[in-house]
């Protein structure tokens, strides 16, 4: 049977200061009405039912995603420590496995915008059956709409078949002329969207990941935290999918977006003519290219251009886009009594 | 004696979101710990009693002022309606005369900053001591530090005596071009700090002023509001001193703001090693010669110049420093429930 697999940690500081390690981006409501993580439930709706949908998420932010989602506790796996997203994914597909032996994994993020509903479905399915028919570890890579810089790239090499190809290589984020050259050679954005029959992923992992294939025993033991103990933090694209030659890329043609930085709401919010996002109580006043965003506090802007404004949770941060990409950074500098939202 | 006329009105619309009617900027500490009201009382300590000091202001603000500031509210008249400079000084002036025959009139506004208590006073005194021996208007004239545009100029004429000069003309707040030639021209900034003989005021006005002088008697028989009914609102500046022979200038040597803008913080307030002016809780990072004020919720500037950011009385203006000038346009562009601030 089909199942999904949710990854939703984060530290939630990509949006300070809505966002916060206790209000993750994917809680929050940034590209519409509902938050990402709702969007991303309603994405799978008649597709994976709840029953086979397992969410990996952490201890701080797992009560709240229950009680918002109305998950059920049984289906939320809760890791005992952030180890990025190749130990979360083998668990819950390990898990999967243990429930279902037949068990095909679709691998999703809680916090993208995806902008065509039915041509997600289409591909997810085709990845699925890509990865029993081929019984190859799946990526979904997502033609670019732009030579982006802040995603990882796949080279796909000959097709397998129609709607399948090899991969090539895989380009980590590239600077800016990297991204031209990816696009022109036909790269596709790694999205993250991944699918694999159970069996086969477990298996690639015991042959090419060193940091998590030994510990493998340890789930098979009902050992969670023996597992996390001993793994090591790597991401699934650097520890296993970049080392496997068993691995597959299904293009996706449909708007994709992982709402990284408050930038991205440029592209996953209407604008007005003067290129402006506003969200919740913003007046713009002679001003382009802004985006502004209050939870409540009036906001006026006026007389800006490519100036990220926000107002929410007894904060308020009013800097220039380029510079917002890496709120990190930003973060860093802060007092700690600034940064630390109040709960 | 010396009295002290102070004119403590204003529709509080140059620093919103911090100022409004009912908290206007003399309200506000604005150049250092203590409001601009405050400051001005404080710099007649010493020189002219609080009984012999009069403050002209309007029924909103009355109480605020008279409770923050301990005034003697004998001491405190309470315009019928907004007219203007010239009513305002003639009244208080025409007050002073009843309770002391012999009067002489220190005129100044409640919202200023001096750099110079010393200089103030020495000025001050000049300016008394030139009414009552030459019998004429004394306006201070102060020496410019900058060919300012939001003031108006004094060209002066002729000395008097070795502190006297007779007043040329009077110039408008001038254009950028204007400015310079009028500081080339040894012009002084018109301060509103004037001096005169009650007697004199009132014969000049009886003279000069056809808005104010018919209405003279109204004041004679203790009918305020008949004064104010009928009298049109003229600035003393236009109603009389441009127009009387009688007028002379004491050029004054002291930093003097009337703190009008946003901009005026960057003079009147300390600036850091990058020209950043910060009010309450505010974390520059790599910004230039912004101006950043918040009441209580924190503040983080990233990255800007030239900006204006204000988090107050829950609102937040975000607005390039050259528009901040232009408070009253941008307030006219704002929705009423966002313009109007919580009371």
């Amino acid at each position: 049977m089909d199942w999904a697999v949710i990854l939703a940690g984060g530290s939630g500081t990509r949006f300070w200061p809505l966002s916060s390690p206790t209000r993750p981006k994917h809680l929050l409501p940034l590209a519409g009405p509902k938050s990402l993580a709702e969007e991303t439930f309603d994405r799978l709706t008649g597709f994976i039912p709840p029953s086979r949908t397992l969410v990996v998420t952490g201890p701080s932010i797992a009560p709240l995603l229950i009680s918002r989602l109305g998950l059920d506790p049984a289906n939320v796996l809760i890791e005992p420590r952030p180890a990025s997203t190749g130990p979360a994914l083998v668990w819950a597909t390990s898990e999967a496995a243990r429930r279902d032996p037949s068990a095909s994994v679709l691998a999703l993020h809680s916090d993208w915008s995806v902008g065509d509903q039915d041509a997600f479905v289409a591909t997810a399915n085709a990845a699925l059956f890509a990865a029993r028919n081929h019984d190859r570890l799946i990526t979904v890579g997502i033609v670019p709409s732009r030579p982006d810089t802040g995603y990882g790239y796949i080279v796909p090499g000959p097709p397998l078949d129609d709607t399948v190809r090899t991969v090539k290589r895989f380009a980590e984020k590239p600077d800016a002329k990297t991204a031209l050259d990816l696009m022109a050679e036909g790269a596709l954005w790694n999205s993250g969207l991944f699918a694999w029959t159970a069996s086969r992923l477990l298996a690639e992992v015991e042959e090419h990941t060193p940091e998590i294939g030994p510990h493998l025993i340890r789930l098979a033991e009902g050992d969670v935290a023996g597992f996390f103990a001993g793994v090591g933090a790597v991401s699934i694209d650097i520890g296993l999918l970049e080392r496997s030659d068993r691995v597959a890329v299904v293009p996706g043609h449909f708007d994709w977006d992982d709402v990284g930085t408050w930038e991205a709401l440029t592209r996953v919010r209407p604008r007005d003519a003067q290129g402006n996002v506003a969200v919740g109580p913003v007046v713009f006043l002679d001003s382009t290219d802004c985006i502004a965003w209050s939870d409540g506090t009036p906001l006026v802007v006026g007389d800006l251009r490519d100036v990220v404004a926000v107002a929410a949770n007894g904060r308020v941060l009013v800097i220039r886009r380029a510079q917002a990409a890496d709120l990190k950074r930003i973060l860093d500098a802060l007092p700690a009594d600034v940064r630390n939202l109040p709960t």
